[in-house]
Parts: structure tokens; C-alpha cells; sequence
């Protein structure tokens, strides 16, 4: 089969360029006599490559100095416990947004492990919203703030973050380096690989230097930033290959260029929301103000047309657009490496199912 | 380069057929039109590789119904903290036995956790040495008994394993599937994968159900072994790339069998250790009874012609033969995947190093 369009909401597509260069030397790495998988993580060849992936990613965030940089084992989901078990003791509170699935999660997680107030919810909110800044409703003395920058599954996204006194923690899993950041409004982010960054099997973790000694020495080495910082991220084997795969992907955005993908990825999702609101047969479930640049849900006026959507378009190479199992409808994750012509042929399909479904004339 | 012969501890050399085979269907999975690296963890074809690369497992341990198996992030070094975290309370007394580098590091992450007593400590003995079952001195009523079944700094390997009344737990991390188990000795197993299993980033824990029910509901999900156990490993996205190639290296465990596995290892480290008593310019570190049949640690009669000697053998293709920093020397690691052939080069090139280096008669 040639390669289809994957717009799963991830793991997500890779760059092809990125696959072939990994395919080219995945038996023999830059001549060494094998792959990269077999290197020691103290061999030179392997330090050279974990150190280009740290490099790029600082690069691209535009991190200072007084920040660390750290690649996890363990996705954004072992991080709903570092962050409270690292940032808070069982006496603090942590102040969370509730704005969807993942936002929950993190909520759910912190809870076992210190106090949790509920700063802002919108998650009950259809169609789906996120909370205004200015209308974040803080605790008395929070250990931080935790927001969840784009929800996979509502399909929406935070346009502009809070400005507040206190450290800002952000689960940048699904839009990390889709735009520019101006990190010093955070405390941490921290990020799955597997949508933007490379396949499943890693987290980045960028921390103010001074949050990280809050962390008492007694939480486990491997719990604790400040250990895994003290370790230039080698406290133990890393997930070797997927650390090349995220070099990879890094210095291909770095050759595109951040500014691109922004303009390339506000392009792609503009094509695709402009063809659901041209009338009503397509409704998309995320508040106009709060749609996401990644995820973009929409329904169709049954769930029998939506089942048919799905494998009709799977047969024409455009795969994995079913909604997630708790919502339903229809889902088309277009993140960095989506190509546009990946959303151009969407788009058309969209326009030809409709056609052929609303019986001759469009509702509306 | 041709292909070298990876004596490294870890991550580890890989069956040459396995890497052909990945990178045969790197960019495109079994005609899916995409890798499987970019596939969800949702979708049928992943489901089939992670089922396979359980179902292997489970046939290769001959793991009874009482165990259950799962595949997780981070490696052994987490297992450090997660052991304790699920087994143990803070009052309760775990049992270590302190054989060498891995097995502190293991107790000293747990000491963070509970109690730690030692149940025997062998580790400041030279020659290097295990315990003998029989001397082990438990605590009055511990949670478990932590052992590491082979020390790959130290180059020794426990070859009969206590059998007590309460739970044993073992890091398998450098001999897993190097020889046949019986299971039912222990009440949980781990291992990283980088040495026997597969490439960095994932660890395999079969533990018997009935002690996955010790873990307090207040335990973040990610750490608890009882969340992952109710979500066949899959409570996030899984490590999916090193899943894929785990299941490839134990579908050639199976194919090459488990036992013919273990007579080729003890075949491969019989050669080398034969070479190394022949005369007295090589010394084994470890006391013979315990060799390690993984990793085969040596010296030779002054740090100046060990650094020769690694690095006339790297220039031979033989890779990697540096002792770990903290003991110096020398360490080759014959894991399942080294070839009888690489080891038969290595012996040829002691005897040959030997030649030129004891001025013309051997010294012993």
C-alpha cells in the first residue's frame, strides 16, 4: 500500500524524510558497525546524538539558562505524578484548570498526592471552551498552577496563557513546538513526544532551575528532577532510540523553521474549519475562539453517516479519523508533519461526502 | 564499516536478522502505509505486536496464570522505586542482598521508601562473589527479599536461587532469558530490556497477582502495578517502537529455543573464561564459582596493556571490551545475541595479545 495520510491523534505521522534517514542507517549508524539501539548511552556516538536532541529543543524553545532540560521515560502521564510529587508537599494545594480529558487526568493524579483546587472548569462547556485568564479563580498560596495547553479530544486550545504570580505548569503534549513559546510564563512544561516531537517512549521536561530543588531527597532518584538534572538526563539507560528519532525530528523543524510550522499549521487548520462551517452539514464541537490548531473535531448529522465517513475515507488513504471512544464524531489530528496536501485531500473528501450524503442540497 | 563484534554491557548488541527485519518495514508495517512507529496504540496492528510481544514472554518464562506480565516505561532503575512503592509501607522491612553496584543502587532507592535490612553482603569480597543461599539472614517478618541475578559491573551471576517463605524479588535486568526459570522461586521478576529483550526504554515485571494487591489506592496510576495489570499495559501510550522490537527479539528466542539459547551461552563464556585461566596474564575478577555467563570481567597485568589491548581489539572490530569505569579492566558481555564466532575471535585475540605482550613465554 503507498503511505496513507494518518491523522490519529497519536502516536501521530513522522516525517518521511525523517523515516528514510532512520531507515538508511538503522543497521550501521554514521559507520560505526552498528545501529544506534546497540550504542552504549556512554559511547561518543550516542552522547553526540542525545546531546543535538537537548541542543535543538533549547534552541527551539528559546529556553534560558536558568531553565533545565530533561528527556523522561515514561510519556506526560508519569509527569501528572513528578509534577505535584517535585512541586508540592501533601500539605500544599496545586491549583488545576479543568478544560477536558487530559486536564482531568493531571487533576486525578495530583490529588493523590497533595491537595487539588479547582482553579477553572470549563469542561462540562459545550461547545467545548477554554477558561479566559482573567477569570482563573487561584487558591491562597498555590505550589503552581496546572493548565493542559490543547485537548486532544474536546479539540480545543489555550490562545493565550495566564500571567500570575505563582509558577505556571503546562502539559504541552499535543501542541509542543506547533508555535512559538515564550517559556519564561511558565515554571515547567513538560510534553509527550509522540504527537510533534517522535515516536512514544519519551517526555521533555523544561523546569525552572529554582523549582527543582523543592523536591525533597527523599522521592526516588528517578521521581525527581533534580536528580535526572544532576544527570544531564543519563541517571539511567535512556530510551536510546527514541531520543535519535526526536534529534531527527528536531533538526527537521529547525530546518523548516518554527515560524513556518506555525504558519503552515494556522494554514492547515484554516482550510479544514473553513470547510466545516461552510454550512451545517459538518458541525464542529470546539468553541470558534478555542479550536484547536491540532485536533480538529466535528460531527456529522448522524452517527451512521459518521461510520460511513470514517471508512470511506479510509479507503481512500485518509486514516484515523475517528473521534475518540468517549465522545464520538470525527477527529483529524493535522500535527507538524501533516502534510498540507494531507488536509487538501480531506477537505475534498469532505465536500464530496457531503454532496453525496445531503441529497442533492446542502441543509442550511 | 563492516559489521563489529558489540561487547558493550548495554544497551546490547541485536540479532543481525532482527535489524533487517525492522528496518525492512521501518516506513511501511506490513503493507499499513505507515511505520509502526506512528501507529496508534488504539489500532489493530499495533494490538497484535504488543499482544505478540506479551504472549511471547509469557511462553518463553512459562508463566503460570497467577502472574501477570506487563511492559513498562523507564526501565529497571524505576523498578528500584516501584518495587518497594507497590510491595512495601513505610514501617514494613524490606530484605536486600548486597552482591554488587546494581544491587545497591537498588536498596538505596528503596531505603527511601521503608525499612532495609541486609540480608547478606557480599559485595566487598574480591574475588567477587554471590551469596550462598543457605547464609542469607532475613528479617523477622519482610515484605521481600531483593536479589540481582547477575552483576554485570562485578561480572557475577547468582546460580542457585533461596527458596524462603516469603516473596523474592529479582532483577533479571542482564541474564533474563539467558537461561531457563522456574518462576514459581520468585514473586516478581524485572529486567530493562537493552541487554537481552530488545532496545532501551522499556521493562518487562511479571509479578504474581496476589502481591499487585498490596499497592494503596493512593499510589499515582503510573507507579502502581495494579493499574497497569487492569490495562494490559497499555494505561498510556506505550514505548511502542521498543514493544515492536521486543517482540521481534523474543519471536527469535522462540525460533532458536530457549534451551539451545542457554547451551550457546554457556558454550561462549566456557571459550572465554578457558582462555583466561590458561595461564596467569589474564585474571578472572570474579570467584569461578559465580562467573557471570553474561558479562566475563578480567584484568591483565597492568592498566597501560589493558588500555592497549582495547584498543587493538576495537581496531579488530572486537567493540566496546572497556571495564566499567568504576572497577577499570576489562568486560566482555556475551549476551543471547553475540555470536559463538565473535567470542571465538576474542579468544584468538587474547591468546595472540598474550603472545606479544609476556615477552615471549607466558608468565604462570
Amino acid at each position: 500500500m503507498a503511505r496513507v495520510y494518518n491523522f490519529g491523534a497519536g502516536p501521530g505521522t513522522l516525517p518521511p524524510e525523517v523515516l528514510e534517514e532512520a531507515r538508511r542507517e538503522l543497521i550501521d549508524y554514521q559507520g560505526i558497525g552498528m545501529s544506534i539501539m546497540e550504542c552504549s548511552h556512554r559511547a561518543k556516538a550516542y552522547q553526540a546524538v542525545h546531546d543535538e536532541a537537548l541542543h535543538n529543543l533549547r534552541q527551539l524553545l528559546q529556553l534560558p539558562q536558568d531553565y533545565a532540560l530533561l528527556l523522561l521515560p515514561g510519556g506526560a502521564s508519569l509527569q501528572f505524578a513528578m509534577v505535584p510529587l517535585n512541586l508540592a508537599s501533601a500539605k500544599d494545594t496545586a491549583d488545576y484548570t479543568l478544560t477536558g480529558s487530559w486536564a482531568g487526568k493531571a487533576a486525578k493524579q495530583a490529588a493523590k498526592i497533595c491537595r487539588v483546587h479547582t482553579a477553572a472548569d470549563t469542561s462540562g462547556e459545550r461547545p467545548a471552551c477554554m477558561p479566559v485568564p482573567e477569570t482563573i479563580r487561584a487558591s491562597d498560596h498555590p505550589a503552581y498552577l496546572h493548565l493542559t495547553s490543547n485537548e486532544t479530544i474536546e479539540g480545543t486550545q489555550w490562545k493565550s496563557f495566564p500571567k500570575i504570580e505563582f509558577p505556571v505548569v503546562a502539559d504541552m503534549s499535543s501542541d509542543i513546538l506547533s508555535r512559538p513559546l515564550d517559556i519564561s510564563r511558565f515554571g515547567l512544561i513538560y510534553a509527550g513526544a509522540q504527537k510533534n516531537l517522535g515516536p512514544a517512549g519519551i517526555a521533555l521536561v523544561a523546569i525552572r532551575r529554582d523549582l527543582a530543588e523543592r523536591a525533597p531527597a527523599s522521592l526516588p532518584s528517578m521521581l525527581r528532577y533534580r536528580d535526572h538534572i544532576d544527570n544531564n538526563s543519563l541517571l539511567n539507560t535512556p530510551p536510546s532510540f527514541p531520543v535519535y528519532m526526536l534529534m531527527l525530528v528536531t533538526r527537521w523543524i529547525l530546518k523548516t523553521g518554527l515560524e513556518n510550522i506555525w504558519r503552515q499549521n494556522q494554514e492547515k487548520a484554516a482550510l479544514l474549519y473553513q470547510e466545516i462551517d461552510r454550512d451545517r452539514f459538518y458541525q464542529g464541537t470546539a468553541h470558534p475562539q478555542y479550536r484547536s490548531a491540532m485536533n480538529v473535531t466535528f460531527r456529522l448529522p448522524s452517527e451512521a453517516l459518521e461510520t460511513q465517513f470514517i471508512s470511506e475515507a479510509e479507503e481512500q488513504g485518509l486514516h484515523a479519523l475517528k473521534g475518540h471512544r468517549s465522545v464520538g464524531g470525527i477527529r483529524a489530528s493535522i500535527y507538524n508533519a501533516m502534510p498540507h496536501d494531507g488536509v487538501k485531500q480531506l477537505c475534498r473528501f469532505m465536500a464530496d461526502f457531503k454532496n453525496r450524503h445531503s441529497n442533492g442540497n446542502t441543509p442550511g
